[in-house]
């Protein structure tokens, strides 16, 4: 089998062009045949014909209150001067809601609208006609068109179903869509792990988007990186299901096999779509069915799996692809991006004051972790080299509207309570998310300038007066009203492994040449400190080994250390302890939380300080992590 | 056993209120417990608490790409100028991307900017530390919260927790509710039927909705109106479930036990609100279970449970009741509504022009097709005794807002063919519905006047030129530009039942003493037509029993006919045909569909178009309904 070097890169809508004419030259582009359910089965289906009621509901005349059945003739010039009386069980039957009327009656009198005087009922006004009665086909006439063909059906309609005398209803088949690991390093969960190992994970998104769908997933074994198994696997697959799709080896490495073993057993109908992430994805044909390779990257996975499997499944279905809710929103910072591919942009949206802010999050392939925290997509144009800060930007959401308008953006310094606060958060109060970027304090305060953020997290020491955050609030945000509230005090050290083995005391080990230290961005309260420290010793960054790689978070620089990327970095004690690393103090600090008036008393933000002033389950997992001085916790240190 | 009489009339933010504070006393409006499954059997789920990475993703430094893994301090000095050589298996090491990072190596150079020269690679730029390596935890890190608790599960969500090390996951148990249908007269689906047999489809209707809301559904037997079976079923559902609903026997009947089995197992916190429908709710408390005693109509019962169990059901999950989607609308006519009750009156919305338009459908309490053709409810609030034509609403939707953009209103005269054509319509293209209402010919152009329709059914014929629809059009509509587009020409006649027992020959027949007859409302053509018939003969309709009993449908008149209500009425042939009437000929008329020029050029209308023009499978079903002539369908009759 040749190896595949060189893709294509076709651009999006000629892929999906392409990709629906195969389908629809090939007659595999309509709805599935039918397969006979039971109604009370059917929840979600959509119906492969109209549904007509066999029977009429109501199927006889019935009584629509609780009252007496007459002849309506028999009440003919009652009134309150000459109330007229009907013998009980001759002229005036007793019914309950819904008994059938007797033969030969016609109306229903109240009970309320009756005296009963031994034998008799005594009425003092005339009966209409069918009054009261709720007659035959009153709800649902025989005949009658219940549901369309391709309506997907609701609770509501398996009762009309039922009333109209269906205990069976004819709906599509559910579209199976066979998915295919692959990889000579895959492995499943819960295996024990080995260097090289993967956790075979994308066949599970993958499969939940097919259910979400309406499709039936069918998970593949694993099958290795060899060609011939793989071509195996295919045509089994094929076998099985509607839409069989392999994930990965679409790409050109030299364990690659997919292009090859489409092509062997059918066609290629495209290799490489200018999209980013996801462009070596695979259109292919083999033995009448679409076979759909896609990246090993979960992003990447996630994305072509949208793009090209989703329309099939809704189309097979008979419905109409379900689109994203869309939302315009203010892109929070310039975003570059290669020309000549459309890029899928990953955001996190919040609504701050009237603003809707939309704020790029990881954009590697491989960070499965930006689709968890992510709230929708930007596509930027293949023709853009990016989008500048302050854009309106069209965002296609993952979450609903209305989670995003109760989500509290803390924009700013990271710390590990935040995590837990936002965990507290929602489980006091499930409608609400607090949603926190590390951008560092600086940067946190210039997005509460810019309207950006409902609160930061800041922890910026003045050097000229020793104090935190308020002369950087004063300066930075002049015109402003801001409420301090502290978090908590922490210390912040040098993490080095576990029983330090290169033996480092202080910042003055930095310079040696045998440690290699990692650093934060710049405008982090923590870069300040590094950068105060160097500057006490009178050292140089540029004698500093590794003072350009930045991390943006505490557990970033923690992982680092952890892993031997470095030997030592500046960050909190809960990340030192939350991966088992030794501990060198250097200083402690304060960190505030800084809010806006303007937002301070939305129910959001109350709920929040609530729990930072009063939560004791808070309070008891905060100093659980370590390092921790919560003596201030939810003080109001300047306003 | 005392029979329950008087009921309470108790305002529903009241009623809501005291359940919830009952709840709250008692201790159960807390999130259920949690239980254990497979993370990949836990799409929809709720976490039942926090889930923090096991194990960092990726857990070994890997390549990102295809390439070299080398040293960087072997790549020092590499230009175009020196070139730099590397061993290959010494110095540079081949790996796939994914492929774990040898001990010591710790950057990788893409296989594009390397150049194979016998056992070296030669390279012209230095590599930087780690450039091209995934870092361990560069997607999770160890620790990290992947979810927080009461986090509704999504595909990528399970994604992260299989690559964050989980196998399982603590969920929040599904709410178990027990729905015990009650009533002697109750029957399963399916059964023969019989006079004064019910189906029982309620508590199918209900426990779609348990599913769909995230609970778990559990139906109990059916069970007979009495007492002491109530009692014990009551029981037998406690301990299986966290609220027990029985439907019905909660009004005021002489079989209607349920507020006097709760009182004496338990507690009846409140039997009646002041909503309509479903006024006779019942909340009741026993041996420390919610049991929720609802009407037996099917609307009634579906708002009440919507009220009083969906909360509930969402609280137990630990997450935030789903809202229905909102709407503004403007109501097509005037609503009046009981002074003292807030009525959930429901509504077909429809996009025309501009305009978005709520036109009520049907309000009777046991019609359940009202709910399957709705697409939403409006409040009418307590105090209130109505709303007038062109008011704005707000309408809680049952279906997606672009479903409803996606609709073509069409209202006026009624045709069998209409439905068909609906149903055609979605089955071509699934994305469109089209809505019709009833109000008669008349009715229909004053619709088209007001802008609330996009298309109206019409057949009325002018008595002094003996053309149809034109000089109704001119007259009503001066001002709009109309196209008349012929959809059939169709007879009508009177319909008998089956071997016509009353001999009726025509019109003449009606004033005979035996003979009922059944009318259609007026504005009505086939009204028109009955009274042309009437004055051609000189019959006064006072002389014509049942002229004042108006149906809307042809099939309304059929039914009536069929079911005894009525000997005689005027309707369409297709109509005697569908419930096999005999059928009195009267005259051959034409329907035409009338359409402002200012929707023709939409998608929407054009598809509908093409269908009436094009479609073999619809003009055969046309035909097969018996009584049309399509020879002029699809042809424009004026514009």
């Amino acid at each position: 089998m040749r190896q595949e070097i060189y893709l294509e890169s076709t651009p999006l809508n000629e892929a999906l062009t392409k990709w629906l004419n195969k389908l629809s030259s090939e007659g595999a582009d309509k709805p599935l045949s039918g397969e006979t359910i039971k109604v009370i089965d059917s929840l979600g289906r959509v119906t492969a014909e109209a549904v007509i009621a066999k029977i009429s509901s109501p199927f006889y005349h019935s009584s629509a209150m609780d009252g007496y059945a007459v002849r309506f003739a028999d009440t003919f010039g009652a009134s309150e001067r000459t109330p007229k009386r009907l013998k009980i069980g001759e002229q005036a039957v007793y019914l309950d809601t819904g008994d059938p009327m007797p033969d030969g009656f016609n109306a229903v009198i109240m009970i309320e609208d009756v005296n009963i005087i031994g034998e008799y009922i005594e009425i003092i006004a005339p009966a209409t006609p069918w009054q009261n009665v709720r007659v035959i086909g009153e709800d649902i006439v025989a005949t009658e068109l219940i549901l369309p063909e391709n309506h997907q059906i609701r609770p509501v309609d398996i009762g009309a179903m039922l009333a109209g005398g269906h205990t069976d209803v004819k709906v599509r088949r559910r579209p199976r869509i066979v998915i295919i690991p692959t990889g000579t390093e895959i492995v499943e969960p819960g295996t024990d792990l080995h260097k090289g190992d993967i956790i075979e994970y994308n066949s599970r998104v993958l499969g939940g988007l097919v259910s979400e769908w309406g499709g039936e997933p069918v998970r593949f074994r694993i099958v290795p990186d060899r060609p011939d198994e793989l071509k195996e696997a295919i045509l089994d697959a094929i076998s099985m299901g509607d839409l069989i799709v392999v994930n990965a080896g679409v790409s050109a490495g030299s364990e690659d096999f997919t292009a090859g073993a489409i092509r062997e057993l059918g066609e290629v109908i495209l290799h490489g779509v200018s999209i980013k992430p996801g462009k070596p994805v695979i259109l292919g044909w083999v033995k009448g069915k679409p076979v759909l390779g896609i990246p090993g990257y979960p992003v990447s996975a996630y994305i072509t799996f949208q793009l090209f499997a989703k329309p099939l499944i809704y189309r097979w279905q008979g419905i109409e692809t379900e689109e994203p809710e869309m939302l315009k929103a203010k892109l929070s910072r310039q975003v570059a991006s290669p020309l000549g591919q459309e890029e899928f942009l990953r955001v996190k949206v919040g609504k701050v004051g009237d603003n809707l802010i939309a704020t790029p999050v990881s954009r590697g392939a491989g960070v499965l972790m930006s689709l968890v925290r992510a709230d929708g997509f930007v596509r930027i144009p293949v023709m853009s080299e990016g989008i500048g800060a302050g854009t309106e930007v069209v965002v296609e959401l993952m979450r609903p509207k209305k989670d995003i308008t109760n989500t509290i953006v803390c924009i700013g310094s990271h710390d590990n309570a935040l995590d837990l606060l936002a965990n507290i958060l929602k489980k006091r109060h499930p409608r609400l998310s607090l949603s926190s970027a590390h951008v560092g304090s600086m940067g946190g305060l210039m997005a509460l300038k810019r309207g950006e953020a409902h609160l930061s997290g800041t922890h910026l020491l003045d050097e000229e007066t020793g104090e935190y955050n308020v002369p950087f609030i004063r300066r930075l945000l002049p015109d402003k009203k801001i409420l301090l509230l502290n978090l908590v005090y922490r210390e912040q050290g040098l993490l080095v492994p576990k029983g330090n083995p290169k033996n480092i005391k202080g910042f003055e080990d930095l310079t040696r040449s045998d440690v290699v230290f990692v650093n934060r961005q710049s405008g982090a309260g923590t870069r300040l400190l590094t950068d105060r420290c160097l500057r006490e010793l009178g050292i140089n960054p540029k004698d500093v080994k590794g003072y350009e790689r930045e991390e943006y978070t505490h557990m970033g620089v923690a992982s680092a250390v952890l892993t031997g990327i470095a030997d030592t970095g500046l960050a909190i004690l809960a990340s030192a302890r939350a991966l088992s690393l030794d501990f060198i103090p250097v200083a402690k600090e304060r960190y505030d939380l800084a809010i806006p008036r303007e937002f301070l008393e939305t129910d959001m933000l109350q709920n929040l300080i609530k729990i930072i002033r009063e939560d004791t389950e808070f309070r008891e997992i905060v100093i659980g992590l370590g390092g921790y001085d919560i003596c201030d916790m939810g003080k109001v240190m300047y306003e």
